[in-house]
């Protein structure tokens, strides 16, 4: 274990296994509408797609938070959905309704998708990459980000958000030959992306597998395990030694299945997995969660409790400290500050235990 | 392990933890709107409340999916809302939307509940057990229900459904003392509720907790295992020996620890739950599940396989075939009568392997 501060970029040595005298830290949607100044780019970017391609606004919303709590790492503000819009997809944000897309849901409708403009329509994202590289303190690292294969087909099959996931499901379990070209469009394509976002500065990248829970084993091995390994493999190809986290949301009892094959180098933990399961799981990967995010909302004895809790069974180990799932609206954003206390003061706080 | 036939109720033997050459099996919400009769009897009903409150036509939808299918237990036609409703607060179904409940979310609020009408509101739930237990076949057993504390509770705080569960978390998280008064009045308003309908003819009971799996462990243990745990113990002074189904949905590494604190002598599993970890499960309890009611909508050839890794992995030990969620609404009447038809026929299928 070495000092915190003679790390250059602790997040990343963390990533690779190392340990240090406190854990580094991030919050998934650190950047977002529980920040004032969040609200007031938003009002001026027109949609929020808008937002999402237009790269100075996009890199000013992406430092935000680091300006204000100093976290030791910043992720590109993008969303999962810009890869199905790249691909020709029809996509519209409706507000207080989520995102709304005009569903694929036969391999006939595969042929409205094409790879050709992917880069052209991508390309706001990496000049984001690139502003954001630039401005950002010299401690702290930065995180590209997809959407994992399954999770973009469920949002590109149902056509949204879903309850129960029928029309993904229908698809993959009904025409498994036809979703598994879907799926092989969406390896390619997410290849293709988090490797510009390298080459334009991203140092590590998260694979988000938000409803990868949805799915019973089989069809997780093949639906979220096995394209997210084949994207791991790609990408390092191009890129070796880039930092991988997967993020397979609700895999329960197979997230350690799902670290060995897919092979990344650290494991996004939700709110449902235990400290006894993450000390277990920390053996083989790196960890990184899992606050309720609700904590984060209420502040005060309970989030200290909790934070303490997880800093002190995972703090030795190799540990990124985030939240379970996003920061909430709601959020009161002095309890993220509290919260980014409370992180730093770990090294005295242990010695006093 | 005795032939199937030779038990007069195979269903409730298998909640005691024998076997038989084939499970029994009955399938959540299986009653309900993919029938076209259900959709009949509802339509004549005024709202899905009038339905729950009328017990001849509760007793009816109860009883039509064993006529069709001959499912070896029929589930009492209710909601798991009814009890909220019975203790004052105001709730109305909005079709397409779910429930709308006038939210309780603070101690203040709780004043608006009361146990003083329970019975008399839900007088007509244990009218139509009675009518349900009359004309059940024989071979065939009655199961009771109610919603754990947990997920009623997230109902009455949130007012209806739920993303993010921001103000049922608030209230837990920042006013513990206070949710615990309403966790205790839902533990004895249930307390007492299932055990009149164990008083008018039913003979297991089923805790649903929908929700479970949106809580970390310390709020798991504390709002998911002890409420449910209480129930059980207050329900068995009064009715010795009455088998209890726990359905904690989404506990991931924690159905064992529920399992062992709650007391409960079956096991309902969610479709997440890997056949290995149902095994190991099923070495402690009697399990049920865990089907993706997905695959029944599909039907054909995956619905098959899955249906047989099941009966392969689960047929041998104490096991209630079923899903791991409701039926969905889509779902082909004809897929659910293959499904029965493949677990009759599984003792001669076993003898073919």
């Amino acid at each position: 274990m070495t000092s915190f501060a003679a790390q250059p970029k602790p997040f990343l040595h963390a990533l690779k296994g190392d340990t240090a005298d406190r854990p580094p830290f991030w919050l998934m949607r650190q950047a977002g509408r529980y920040l004032p100044e969040y609200r007031k780019v938003r009002a001026r970017a027109g949609s929020f797609l808008d937002l999402c391609y237009t790269p100075k606004l996009a890199a000013e919303v992406t430092l935000q938070p680091l300006r204000r709590y100093g976290m030791d790492a910043a992720i590109l503000f993008s969303d999962i959905l810009v890869v199905p819009h790249a691909l020709g997809q029809e996509l519209a944000y409706v507000e207080g309704e989520g995102p709304k897309l005009a569903p694929i849901r036969t391999s006939a409708d595969l042929k409205r998708l094409t790879t050709g403009r992917l880069h052209e329509v991508l390309g706001p994202v990496y000049e984001t990459v690139r502003l954001v590289r630039a401005e950002l303190p010299e401690e702290a690292a930065l995180i590209g980000f997809a959407g994992a294969p399954w999770t973009v087909a469920t949002y590109m099959v149902e056509g949204g958000g879903s309850k129960d996931f029928g029309h993904v499901k229908r698809f993959a379990y009904g025409d498994p030959g036809g979703f598994g070209e879907l799926i092989r469009l969406l390896v390619e394509a997410t290849t293709d992306y988090l490797s510009r976002q390298i080459e334009a500065g991203a140092e590590a990248i998260q694979l988000f597998d938000t409803w990868a829970g949805a799915l019973p084993e089989d069809a997780f091995r093949r639906w979220v395990m096995e394209p997210t390994r084949a994207i791991v493999e790609a990408v390092r190809k191009k890129h070796p030694g880039i930092p991988v986290i997967g993020f397979p949301r609700g895999a329960g009892s197979l997230y350690e299945a799902y670290a060995e094959t897919a092979g990344v180098d650290a494991l996004g933990l939700d709110t449902a997995v235990t400290l006894d399961e993450a000390q277990r799981l920390q053996k083989r990967v790196t960890v990184q969660g899992n606050l309720d995010p609700a904590l984060l909302l209420v502040g005060g004895e309970a989030l200290e409790r909790a934070v303490h809790d997880r800093l002190a069974a995972l703090g030795a180990g190799p540990y990124v400290f985030n939240l379970g799932h996003g920061v909430m609206q709601a959020t009161p954003p002095e309890h993220v500050g509290a919260l980014a206390e409370m992180i730093r003061r770990w090294p005295e706080t242990r010695k006093g235990l």
